[in-house]
């Protein structure tokens, strides 16, 4: 597991929690929807700075953030491992 | 406060913790010591590869580093905003 899919996770998890969208998300933190999307895809990696501003649009903190990725890593962690195509089509 | 500066005290703390020095860590993981080094101290961005094997070398799993993250954090937050020159002195 590597950090950058957990973090896609959260980050994808928080803003569809909100209610917001892609578009929305990745104006408010000043980069591109494509960007933000492949991030929550866990394809890119966001550099910190990235990360900071994603999370101020989401009023997420990094402790915040930390705290959901191990709630993520954690709940995810057998069914992602042993059960890949079924976790992810629960989790859609 | 940035991922990879919370991250970095976190490796940093891990190694030293285990008295390992920075050329051990880093041929375990395959890194460079320069490149280890710097993420280290936060002023270069890990990949997601690069930390799992530095969190493998150092006997951790992603779950043990983002606790860690999140300890440091909290435990960094006041007297490194307020006070960053002496926290940085002290924790040194």
């Amino acid at each position: 597991m590597l950090l950058r899919w957990v973090i896609g996770q959260c980050l994808r998890r928080a803003r569809r929690d909100q209610g917001k969208t892609l578009r929305e998300v990745a104006e408010a933190a000043g980069v591109s929807v494509g960007h933000l999307s492949e991030v929550e895809r866990g394809r890119k990696e966001p550099s910190s700075e990235v990360l900071a501003a994603v999370c101020q649009a989401l009023g997420l903190d990094l402790v915040d953030l930390l705290r959901a990725a191990q709630w993520e890593l954690t709940n995810w962690r057998l069914p992602h491992l042993s059960l890949p195509g079924s976790a992810f089509a629960l989790a859609a």
